[in-house]
Parts: structure tokens; C-alpha cells; sequence
């Protein structure tokens, strides 16, 4: 036992002996959009670029944050065509809205994606470039963002992505079929406000994906390789923020796992329980702060291909005008057969999570620790009503190979996998995520 | 169960429904000193102001920052003039330091005596102002800091205050006899590089009073009077720092109770044990974090009358010039007196505690929760070697009144604490805190 001691002890040759504890300043609490004017004069701002979604707009939510602004006498610009799931092409919309605007801060009010999207067109209006230039390499070039950027208020209203504690945005490349990212501690928001209150209006569909997406944040957090085996930055600002799990990201992570085993079936059959989806909405805050400190790896890393080579899939709960799979189902489709395959590296963190999510471990071994976490999984998933494995999305063994090549490129994810992810590897664990009941 | 829920569910009426999260950047890890130079430079320092005291000054550690400053290209100017339990006094002569260099940034290395003197030195050089201006009320004139300070990279060596990740500077006020300070969040430092390598020189004596003052920091930030029965602030940029328990602070309390509950006596008893003193160093932290945004009570309190009003006592392990009751150890000799009184608000949060540091609480009902924690407190302390309570520290029951007078004007602590700190209560505390075994 001992959470810290055996995980940390010995620090690799060439490895890393640290690592960094990077948090945006949030708020929590029912009814705290209302400080969301107040907040952003505080910041410095006069005219703001709101960001949200059609359906977000629709909602009392969305008129809450408005009025709050307008009473701290700022000027208010809207933009509310974020895309769901968003696009390079949906991104470029936002950014010239924000280039037209000149704002001096922004706030977003909605999911994952209307905060990255936010994240996307704060970064390019204020450094206009190439649009891959700060693109993941090698999808991208990597270049880092030149300096900060304006001021970002992020207001979460799924209990899903975390996006409003990390610095990073998340789009679908549509010329490469997969989804990829841009990852700098310049996107990283001001500031969060998290109302549950929120939470009330969202489809149940929608809090089973983002829910299984936060759950998935802390497990892979959790597995992730230990910052003491990544080797060491040629210099302290080159540290990444895919650091590898450490004893910070763990705490968050235990909790979260913790919380979802205890509220994410009742969060998702019950809009009006608001206790569970409160529970539900900090548990997302505290998988985000873990996992923006120490990055996730394999089944994130594949889901980008997952979402990317949908072909005809329209879950109910989220838009019907294009098929989409959802974020956190892309990710947990992948999940069992990815931790079956890394639980060898640490079976008792396999063990530990499942317990934390309410598996009864008892006489299980080390050799048991990957069938044991991903029974568990496949239970939640059912309960909840994922589809059966990447099958019940539309694909078949035919997709394998594609769904590779997707997800190969992947590297800053795959790089923080606890176990080697080589092509074959991938495959396999597509092959085996393909139906799990 | 469930430790968010029924502590947290029902908002008093006119009370705070939010709390906010602050933090600043951390970096924790072995030989993590040597990054100083370069993130001083990324800060956008140029002439640092580097503060110490004479003990650490002898130190490697104090050698291997300056080198890193000075191989940075940064101009140093060094002060290690700082008084350990700093007085208004030795706070002037740091603030003079500071004017007369003009420094564009801060560094400091040590313990909590070290890293509050160049807050308070930040603070006056920048803000130049009579002292009393910024120093809490109804003390001083409480006034908010008008501005940000310039950056400071705090580095701890002490396995203690949490300094480095606060918004708060601690002082004796020599006119009043009683120890105040001065919070806001403009004094949290920019950075903090922990490096548990510091903790290898600690005298034992140092590690055992500092490590209780991280017990009871998360003690009582844990038990402190929930958030959501502090009154709603005016405005938000008014939420006190002292916010109350929350679930934020919970989660970093319940972690550094239970490292303290085995780390504690082998870190003490043994400078040679690498793992112990490492994990306490990571409690403090943790504590700190937690703290700077719950807010410490009553043995606080008490402990800024019990330091400032000493009259002969010379620990072993501090320096001998002048007499001192190290911080922890004021602090300490409150805490069981403090717990047995305040269990009655919270009795499941007292066991939970007692719990979390190792003891067995099977069987224990509410009725003996303040029993059980201060029953483990004492033990903790006679295993470490601390005082038998005030009187051995040289008080006796011809100070109550005195000791109770320094310790009612901390009201920003005491209205912190879960059930009512009259001068009477105060009083009774002392009483019962002069003797534990
Ligand atoms: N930046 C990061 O760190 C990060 C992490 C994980 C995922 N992501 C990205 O985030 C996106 C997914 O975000 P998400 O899961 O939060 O969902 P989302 O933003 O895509 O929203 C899903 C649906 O829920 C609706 N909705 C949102 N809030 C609502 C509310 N309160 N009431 C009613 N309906 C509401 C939206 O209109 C939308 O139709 C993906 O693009 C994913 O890649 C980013
Ligand atoms: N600002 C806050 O949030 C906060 C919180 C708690 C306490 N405090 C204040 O901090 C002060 C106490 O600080 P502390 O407990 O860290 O101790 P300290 O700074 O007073 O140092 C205690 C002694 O240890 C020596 N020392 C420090 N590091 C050493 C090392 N690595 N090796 C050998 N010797 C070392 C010092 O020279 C000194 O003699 C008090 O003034 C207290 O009021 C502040
Ligand atoms: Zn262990
Ligand atoms: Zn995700
Ligand atoms: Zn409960
Ligand atoms: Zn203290």
C-alpha cells in the first residue's frame, strides 16, 4: 500500500524527478454564473466575445450569463454557431467572428465543445497564424504559442470534459478523418465558473457520454505512465503537461473515480436528482485538473479515429444534422480492451480503481486486475446504455486497419500509455473493442 | 457517508452557495531547486531579490539557487537578515532591503519565517505604505492590496507552513504581544519549486514542530465551519480566502492527515529517512494548498497569543538568541483542547480525522469523537517530543486572562471556527489546554 511510495520511489535513468501543479482559478457552487460579470470586469475586460451552441443559447443559462455581463456594463459580442464536436472548419468560423470583434476577453457557455472552440479563437485572433502551426505534431508543426492570450472565462454545462481547467482544444481535422488537438498552458482558461445548476437541462444521454468521458480522464490519469519513468525535459518549461500520473493527479482521480461509481447511474436515469448531478459536475472539475496535470493516454489517443471515421451513427440526446459519435463514447468504447491490455504494467492501480468505483475486488490478484476493472467498466457502460463495443457504432473488422492508422499518429497520447502502443498493439486492442457483451 | 453531501447540501439562509479554488503553480520533486533560474528568467525577472535566513544561508541549498539565478544572467541581491518568527520590526528591515534594491522579482528560500518576510517585503516595496495599512483588522486597518505584486518564486525547506502556496504572511506585532498578519490573495507567490533535498538538514526538533502545524492546518481547515454557512459576500471578489470547509480543501486535508498518520515519527525520528521526510514534505503542500483556501480556526488563533506572549522558552533545534514558541508547537499545544470542544458541531468529521491519522476509532460513537482525536493528538505529540501542553512552554493559570485577550482580536480566525469562540470559551480553551498529561 501506500499510494505515493512504490509508484514514485525510483526515479528512471534520464527520467524526470518532478513534476508541476498547473491550476486555473475555478468557482463552484449552485447559482455562481451570476458572478460571471463582476468576474470578467475584474479581469480587465470591456468588450467580450461570448461563446455557445444553438442549443446552450436556447437555454435559461445562456440569458443568465448575458445579463450579468451587461450589468457589469460591458459590451457583449455573441457567437453561437459552435459546431457540437467540433471541426477545423468550425473553429476557422469562430476565429474570424473573434478577428471581427476585437475582444478584449472571452467567455464560453456550453460543453467541450464550445470551451475549446472559445480556447481556438481566443488563440488565433490574438496570434494570427497558419492553422497548423500550433497543431500536435506530427499532425501539425507544435509550434508553442508566442504569449498569453486575452482573458477566458469558462463556464462548463455538461458534467463532461474538464476543458475548463486545461490547456487543451480538441477539433476534428476534417482533411485527415481524426480528431487531434492543440495542447499549450496559454489556452488554459482564467478563470472557471461551474454551476451545477446546469446540469438540470442536460438529456440523460448526454451525461452518460460526458460522464463515461470523466471517468475515463481519471482512469487514465491514473494508469498513465509515472512522471518518474518519462524522461527528463532538456529544460523546466519544456516539462509537458502530459506529464504522466503523479501524486497530485492521483488525488483527484481517486475522487472522481470514487464519485462516479456512487452517481453516475443515478445522474443519468434522473435529471431531477440534483445531489448526483452535482456530484457528477465536481467530479468532472477535479478528473479535469488530474488529467490536465498528467494527460491520458490509449483509449483517448483511438478514440480521435473513432469519432473521426463516423460514418452513419446519430445518438439520440445530441444533434441529428450530421453523425456524430460523442466524445465520451468514443473513449470508453475503447476503454476494456485498453485496460485489460495495461493492467499488466500496474495491476494494483487496476485493482484500486475498480474498487474506487464500487468493484468488489476482494481475493482478486495482480493476474485478475485487468479482467476485474474491465467487467466493472462493461457494467457501468451497460447500465448507462453505451452501445455494444465499436460494433454498436458501425464499424466492423474491416475498419481495423483504419482505425489504426488514425490513431498511430496519435503520439503525444499514445507516448503516455503505461504499455507500448506499436501498430499491432492497436490493432489488437481495436480487434477486441469491437463487441465486449 | 458520503463526505460532500450532508456537510455540504443545505445553503444556510443568507449564506455563500460557492467557493473558489485558488493556486498557484507547484512544482514538487527532488533537485527541483535548479529550476529556479530559469523560471525566474520566464517570469520576466531581471535584478531578484533573494531572501534567506542565517541558518539556511550556510546551507548547500541556499548555494545551488543563487548559482542557478546567477547562471540564468540574472543580477542577485541577497538578504539573510530574516528573523526566525518574524516580528513589524524585522518585517521594516526586509522592506527597506527591498526599496533600496528595487528588485523586479523575488526568490525566497526557507522555511515560513523566510517566505512571509519577503511577501510582506514584495508587498511594501512595491505598495509603499504605513505597516499597519494592510495588516488584518481589527488589528491593523485591513485594507485590500491595491494591486499585484511583483513575482516571487517561494522555496520552502521546512516541511511545514504551506507559505509558498498562501495568500497569508504571519508576524509578531512587538506593541501588541500577540502574532497577526496580513492576507489577501495579491501576497500568493507566483511559483513554488518544493524540493524535498531541503529536508535532509532539518533538526528533528524543527521536522516534529513544523510537521503539527500541517496537522493542524488540515485539522482544522477539515473541521472549520462549512462554506455554506458563512454569509454570502457582497460581491464575489469579496469571498474571503477563510471560506470555510469545502470540498476542495476536504480532499487535500483527508490526504495530509492520513501521510502525517505514518510519516510523522519515522521523519522525525531519523533525518536519514528519505521516503518520510519526502512525503511530509508533500503533506505540507497538500495542507497548504488546502488551507490558503478553507482557512485555519481556534488553535491558530490561541497560538498567535502563545508565540507573543513568551517569556523564557528556548527550544532545542531553534536558534537561542531570543526566546520563541515555534509556530507548530503554539499551535499544537491548543489543538486537543480546541477538538474536544469543537466535536459537538461535527462529531463524524472528528472521527474521520482521528481515522485518517492512524487511530482506531471502531466502536466509537459522536459522544466521543473530540475523545478519540485528542486522545491521538496527545499521543502524536508525546511521540515527537512536544511540550505538555502551555505549561510547558512556561505558562500557568496567571496568564489565562492575558493569553485570552491576545488571542480574542483574531477574529478573522475565529469566525472561522464551527461553534462560538467567546472570551469565556477562550478562556476555558487555555484552561484546559495548560497541562495534557
Ligand atoms: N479540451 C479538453 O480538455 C477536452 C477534454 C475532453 C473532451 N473534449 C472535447 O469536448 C467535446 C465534447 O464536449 P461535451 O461532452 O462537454 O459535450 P458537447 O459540448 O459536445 O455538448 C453535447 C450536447 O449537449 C448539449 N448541452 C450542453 N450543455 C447542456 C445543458 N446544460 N443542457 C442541455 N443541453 C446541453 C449541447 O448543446 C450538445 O448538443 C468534444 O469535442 C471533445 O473532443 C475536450
Ligand atoms: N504564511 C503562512 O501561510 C504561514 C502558515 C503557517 C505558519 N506561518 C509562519 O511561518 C513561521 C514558521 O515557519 P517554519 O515552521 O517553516 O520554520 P522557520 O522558517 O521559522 O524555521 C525554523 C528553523 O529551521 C531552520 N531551517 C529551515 N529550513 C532548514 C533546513 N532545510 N535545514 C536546516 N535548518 C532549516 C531555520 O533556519 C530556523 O532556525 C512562523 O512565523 C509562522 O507564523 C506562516
Ligand atoms: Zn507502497
Ligand atoms: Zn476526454
Ligand atoms: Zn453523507
Ligand atoms: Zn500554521
Amino acid at each position: 500500500m501506500g499510494f505515493g511510495c512504490c509508484h514514485y520511489q525510483s526515479v528512471g535513468e534520464g527520467c524526470d524527478s518532478a513534476f508541476t501543479m498547473d491550476a486555473s482559478r475555478v468557482t463552484f457552487g449552485r447559482g455562481c454564473l451570476s458572478e460571471v460579470g463582476e468576474r470578467a470586469r475584474a479581469l480587465g475586460m470591456r468588450r467580450v466575445a461570448l461563446f455557445s451552441d444553438a442549443g446552450v443559447a436556447r437555454l435559461p443559462h445562456f440569458e443568465k450569463v448575458r445579463a450579468s455581463l451587461l450589468a457589469a456594463g460591458l459590451e457583449v459580442g455573441v457567437f453561437t454557431d459552435v459546431r457540437v464536436e467540433p471541426t477545423d472548419r468550425s473553429f476557422l468560423e469562430a476565429v474570424r467572428f473573434a478577428a471581427d470583434l476585437r475582444p478584449d476577453g472571452y467567455v464560453s457557455l456550453g460543453g467541450g465543445s464550445v470551451i475549446d472552440t472559445c480556447k481556438a479563437a481566443n488563440l488565433y485572433a490574438t496570434w494570427p497564424s497558419d492553422f497548423l502551426t500550433y497543431v500536435n505534431a506530427p499532425v501539425g508543426e507544435g509550434r508553442p504559442v508566442p504569449g498569453p492570450l486575452k482573458p477566458h472565462i469558462a463556464c462548463p454545462t455538461t458534467s463532461g470534459t474538464g476543458s475548463e481547467v486545461t490547456g487543451i482544444t480538441i477539433f476534428d481535422l476534417l482533411s485527415l478523418g481524426a480528431k487531434t488537438g492543440i495542447a499549450s498552458h496559454a489556452l488554459r482558461p482564467t478563470e472557471a465558473l461551474v454551476d451545477p445548476d446546469c446540469t438540470a437541462t442536460l438529456p440523460g444521454e448526454v451525461v452518460a457520454a460526458s460522464g463515461l468521458d470523466v471517468l475515463s480522464h481519471a482512469l487514465e490519469s491514473y494508469t498513465a505512465r509515472p512522471y518518474v519513468r518519462r524522461p527528463a525535459p532538456p529544460r523546466p518549461s519544456l516539462r509537458p503537461m502530459s506529464q504522466g500520473a503523479n501524486p497530485w493527479s492521483d488525488l483527484g482521480c481517486r475522487e472522481a473515480l470514487r464519485l462516479m461509481g456512487l452517481y453516475l447511474e443515478r445522474g443519468v436515469k434522473d435529471a431531477g436528482d440534483h445531489e448526483a448531478r452535482e456530484q457528477l459536475m465536481w467530479a468532472a472539475t477535479l478528473a479535469g485538473i488530474a488529467f490536465g496535470n498528467a494527460g491520458v493516454h490509449a483509449p483517448h489517443g483511438m478514440a480521435y479515429a473513432v469519432a473521426g471515421l463516423v460514418r452513419e451513427f446519430r445518438p439520440t440526446g445530441y444533434p441529428q444534422d450530421e453523425p456524430l459519435v460523442p466524445h465520451g463514447m468514443a473513449v470508453i468504447l475503447n476503454a476494456p480492451s485498453v485496460f485489460r491490455y495495461t493492467a499488466e504494467e500496474s495491476p494494483e492501480r487496476h485493482l484500486e480503481a475498480a474498487t474506487w468505483l464500487g468493484a468488489d475486488a476482494r481475493g482478486a490478484g495482480p493476474k485478475d486486475a485487468g479482467e476485474v476493472l474491465a467487467d466493472k467498466l462493461i457494467r457501468i457502460m451497460r447500465a448507462v446504455g453505451m452501445p455494444n463495443g465499436l460494433g454498436g457504432v458501425g464499424y466492423t473488422e474491416a475498419d481495423v486497419a483504419a482505425l489504426t492508422e488514425g490513431a498511430f499518429p496519435q503520439q503525444r497520447l499514445l507516448q503516455n500509455a503505461p504499455r507500448e502502443m506499436s501498430r499491432p498493439v492497436l490493432s489488437g486492442l481495436f480487434q477486441q473493442a469491437l463487441g465486449y457483451w
